[in-house]
């Protein structure tokens, strides 16, 4: 029996399983000629589907309702009728929120299950890697001995950016949710300090203590209060990654904060919206580099793994609360 | 007789005549060897001077009490006694606000009279001329058929950045504050169009309007409002130059807005703040293209004059109610 899981109304405010419907068939997929039949192993769920579940502008089209959500998917080829890709193999790419579904290859990967767990292409080599690699690198452009204050540390992206902030010589300082997370990111990750947001009442001033010597990159995931409160603390040609805005894509009404403007122009600062996607030439030189520090265990990451292609909707959910520590995953 | 203007007070919100403080002095000052003595004779007054007034941490440091101001000055060697700088020469540098004083000509450059008019020094050929210029280039990166916007388009930095938008082939919108200034800029600078932000009730639909194809090149004198309004029309990879904050340098709280960030993230677009002495290096080839533009009658400027040392702190005054066209500057 394949399942689909189909976008039947756009979010309005925090998305709600209401959102989201089941369809279900018996029917039997079969390839045709230079096409594959996949089954779906592991799902990846990202903050940034909440931008395509709206039908606002945006740097992706929008999802159609009554049409399956799509998102990264590491898939088995359990029928081939295609030179490339033969039964038994493993793929990642974009593809439906589907158990099965067929494909005709194009943007399809091979992975390995030998050289990393199938659920590490959807994280640490995968767009979670690449993003907190090329941002950090493309507009972070960090030096040993500058700090690096990373938003939504313990997240899929945030916690490989501290990681490599690490590598890199530079002194990282981590904001996060909970105690737990925090004391995760300092005794697994490597971290520096880490703020709890949730614990902290003047994120202005635990920022300042934090960073005695303020923030030269701030790699930013989660924008509204805290990313305000970090403004007050970057030198001089700091350098603002601009990877996410978790904390206010669920807003109705445009979202308002401190204006950026007059730090910008005071330290000559720079503040740069990133998508990975912009940097497809860089992916072979990143997951070189990515695959030799997981390879040499320089580079550790977490997941949280929902079991059920039926609690996909729910992981999603869930990432607005924090649910996760490191990438949010779904084993179909 | 010489006179100096100090700062007395430090502003709260707009300035005022009590900030500033008169002294007057009849000692005759006379160079010892390797100085000049220095008459003023055109004062440039700006608003990032508005910056230095406060005690604020920024990019320079701030004046002290009870000291000179000091700002773009263009003053006549009346006595000198250094192997560069003779009597009669002009000479063009920051230097306090005083009618006469001595100098041992660090960071003065000789200027001509007969290549363009003293007060242009402190204008097109000074360090207005060098902030359009390297602003728009160095972090603007215009293409001809992109659109480019400018706020305080008919402000000193703001009509120079439009006019050299046409010479590079883009259209170029503007944001001014009366009918006279908009049709100033249309008839004698070139604008393809202007919005007049005191007339209209839109300035979000007024932009979109007047930038059918969204703006690539966001050129930003002034901030608040009118900034926030031009979010709405960015383009991908879009290039936003934060060159000042006009409207909110006399705001006594922290300044607050529509949060950029969810802007940047869709648009991978870019926000930086410029300021122009970070390009030293790039000094001499700006002056060479500027000089040619302004000898070849493709740059034109306007000033704004104002007659008599003693009304300095007035004409500063008047730069935050829009009371100048091009650059303010006040002949000694």
């Amino acid at each position: 029996m394949n399942q689909t899981i189909l976008l039947k109304s756009r979010p309005e405010g925090t998305p709600t399983l209401s959102n989201f419907e089941f369809q279900k068939d018996d029917k039997t997929l079969s390839p045709s000629e230079g096409e594959i039949l996949l089954e779906a192993k592991y799902i990846s769920v990202d903050p940034y589907l909440r931008g395509r579940m709206s039908d606002a502008k945006s740097y992706v089209p929008p999802f159609n309702l009554n049409e399956p959500v799509a998102s990264g998917v590491v898939a088995e080829v359990i029928a081939s009728k295609h030179d490339t890709f033969k039964t038994g193999d493993f793929v990642s790419g974009m593809l439906a929120w589907k158990t099965q579904q067929i494909s005709n290859g194009d943007g399809l990967t091979k992975v390995s299950a030998e050289l990393a767990p199938l659920s590490a292409y959807l994280g640490v080599l995968g767009m979670t890697g690449l993003t907190a690699y090329l941002g950090l690198h493309e507009i972070g452009k960090p030096k040993a001995g500058e700090t690096l204050l990373v938003s939504g540390a313990a997240g899929a992206v945030g916690s490989v950016v501290g990681q490599i902030g690490k590598l890199l010589g530079l002194r990282v300082v981590g904001i996060a949710g909970t105690d737990e997370k925090a004391n995760l990111l300092k005794s697994d990750f490597g971290f520096d300090e880490v703020i709890n947001y949730n614990t902290t009442t003047d994120m202005l001033q635990a920022i300042k203590t934090s960073c005695p010597d303020g923030v030269d990159v701030y790699f930013d995931n989660v924008g509204g209060t805290i990313s305000d409160a970090a403004l007050f603390s970057i030198n001089r040609f700091a350098r603002i990654i601009i990877c996410g805005a978790i904390s206010v894509y669920n807003k109705t009404e445009t979202p308002t904060g401190v204006s950026v403007q007059p730090f910008l122009v005071k330290n000559s600062a720079l503040m740069q919206g990133f998508i990975v996607s912009n940097y497809a030439d860089k992916f072979p030189e990143a997951m070189t580099q990515l695959s030799e520090w997981l390879a040499k265990g320089q580079l550790t990451y977490r997941e949280t793994i929902v079991e059920g292609f039926e609690n996909t909707p729910q992981a999603f959910i869930d990432l607005f609360s924090g649910k996760n520590t490191g990438k949010m995953i779904v084993k179909a």
